[in-house]
């Protein structure tokens, strides 16, 4: 990267609006934040004095304690508002609600909203930073990054590789933010699943459609099956656990159409024997704990970046 | 203020107990601490070792989330307790429960409760300072400074304005204590709003009732619709929303009638269309976005002088 | 206790994992801490850039905020979690959800589970340090532990002492934990309650059934009664709350027949006037809060201790 390269982002919204220099100078600067929750104090001023305020309008336990755990290791101060408590049940507007949080003067928003693109509704009418912690079944960029900075930790190199994901494709942002960002670093990536989830215009935003699983499967360097969501099981979308389970569960015997290198990632929650079978789920081809520890270092690099980098 | 003035209280529980150089004092504090918000590093070590404890009994975000932001930006440690999971839904009495709290050492505890007085209650059974963030439909002391504090910004002075409170005045607690606030500080307060929500007796706190809304916005310096609150919709005392806005909402037309440099406030959250037309709550006259950010600093003032202002 | 002595254990799951001298060591060790909370500052650096997850899946109110406040003191960072936010709602295995946790690097984690082992299962699978904060009817090690602090603070010496428990024997792992915290330093448990409530095997445990609860408070030097649950109200092993307070509510005229210094200790919340009556809860006899204030010194030490006291 040319020493000229300024990360001139002060929101993240989606890997579409994000450059290949950008994801690779998110992904270097995330591996150089990552031995800090490896020492035994755990904690730089990087971020001293900073309010970060996390606004979830969807359950999280995961990414929203990712993100707590990152902006509290650079020892920002950390605020959560979980949509039970807001304000917006008392009829507020999402921007109104929005706006007064920046009245309070935070540095970062975090936001989780069951509606594609209120993220980026935000970042047009605040100065605050936002960053996209999950928008409807539009983006999850943070889970992207570090997907990609797990492949990249494995493989050196991304481009060339061949990822393949399976499951929901039509209801997922972690699969639509996989999809642009393994694309625009070189990969190639096909989707596989049942076919009222595959929606026809994903193949706009870099993927190949593929009929079944085994074709989407072979020769992979990267298998990552979705989380099939309980709550919508009686969806009539959806087949049943046990059908799902037969059809485009990953297991040992379909794996072994991939490399046999092939990394096995998940974004979690797993359903243990529906989407992934627990062999496979905890056997050596797993990076998923990985992915986990790599979510810290991401979030980390973000909240650094968007606010200026120093 | 002459220099021998000392404040001298270790509870906040209403503006009936605060005599005009303590307001001026709590609103000059504010003032100084403003500022702090507005660095780049935004902490200093005034509060370091302290613990705060909010005990919410009704849901708040953005009065909790103002009070734990103030608290943090002076390096106290915060710790929220909210009644779904308080142990008064165990039976505990609110007594054992503070008594309890209190056995933990903390140094402030920031209560919100249904009842009228409960925070008068735990502070005379407690020693440790108490701050009443809203009781019943008595008082919500931090919220009437933050108003005076912006007016006395805008305006200089207070004594002599004309302040118009407009809807329903028997259940708010916010304009209770702005009632005695601004009348201690010299203003003229008059109230208006649907018969049923005007209680006889407010005169006695120190404002005129007014027949019509016009006479109360009459030349008016400020004027604050207070919140119609969705959730009590059914409520026969109220009329329809639509009835409501027609009556009693504030817009550009009535506006016309209150002094051209007249200041809109609203305590939050702001049901746009209703008490308060959206092009108002937007425009030039709003300081509603004001009173949110000296929210902070009044809550910063008020934990610092309780504990002894050093 | 001989200099070559070395508290050994990374978990703290029950007494009955733990010896005399670590009983010892643990009490001395919250000794020593529990002046940091009476100080004006009340932090101290031990435990900087330490992160300490609470995983409870138990609504708990004084528990969590005993550990969170401790922790904090100690200037740990702590994040919490309950059940309704965590992604065991959403299908995962309990195993799963704590491995993602650990895979964020947190230095301990404490657990409440209505599943008696839960946190025993856990540090099997876990590197990160266990604290078991309460797990089904099985144990409560930290409560155990503030409990002989407090007598101990009293009466010098356990051993010798008579401890009477009047209650839910069965489900109380306050009791459980207590009956062999106790037993192990010396004092003779006596248990009393609802025949249908006090398990035969209880013995075992080292305590001894008493047929009346005369028999059980006669000399006693401590008296605990338990918290009998409202939410188990309608439970047809439960009296109705009027004939229990009759029956087996601790009250002046019992306590007559205890010794005249006897300390009445009550894990909390108080059922004022079923279990306890309000003027002995009350009363000089009653170290409830002091029970209170030790718990964060003991969750101290616990902390400290597990991660190598140092």
């Amino acid at each position: 990267m040319s020493s000229e390269y300024l990360f001139a982002h002060n929101h993240i919204l989606g890997l579409d609006h994000l450059s290949v220099p950008d994801i690779e100078h998110i992904i270097n600067t995330a591996e150089s934040f990552k031995e800090i929750s490896a020492r035994a104090i755990k904690k730089v001023p990087i971020l001293r004095g900073k309010t970060v305020v996390t606004l979830f309008f969807e359950p999280s336990t995961r990414t929203r304690l990712s993100f707590d755990i990152a902006a509290k290791r650079m020892s920002a101060d950390t605020f959560s508002i979980t949509a039970s408590t807001s304000s917006t049940t008392k009829g507020e507007t999402l921007a109104d609600t929005a706006r007064n949080i920046e009245a309070m003067m935070p540095d970062i928003l975090i936001i989780r909203h069951p509606s594609s693109g209120a993220p980026h509704y935000l970042a047009k009418h605040l100065k605050t930073s936002v960053i996209n912690a999950g928008d409807g079944t539009h983006e999850h960029p943070s889970q992207a990054l570090l997907d990609l900075m797990t492949v990249k930790e494995h493989k050196g190199e991304i481009t060339g590789l061949k990822v393949a994901i399976i499951g929901d494709i039509s209801h997922s942002r972690v699969a639509h933010s996989d999809i642009i960002g393994f694309s625009k670093m070189g990969a190639r990536v096909f989707v596989s699943g049942p076919a009222t989830l595959i929606p026809r215009d994903i193949e706009l935003l870099g993927a190949k459609v593929c009929s079944n699983i085994q074709e989407a499967v072979k020769d992979a360097d990267v298998v990552m099956p979705l989380r099939i969501q309980k709550e919508r099981q009686n969806d009539p979308l959806i087949p049943s656990f046990r059908e799902y389970a037969a059809f485009f569960g990953i297991n040992r015997q379909i794996l072994q159409k991939a490399k046999p290198d092939t990394l096995v990632m998940h974004p979690g929650p797993v359903n243990r024997g529906v989407e992934l079978a627990p062999d496979v789920a905890d056997g050596s081809q797993s990076v998923i704990l990985e992915q986990v520890t790599n979510g810290v270092a991401i979030r980390m690099a973000l909240m650094y970046l968007v606010l200026g980098g120093k």
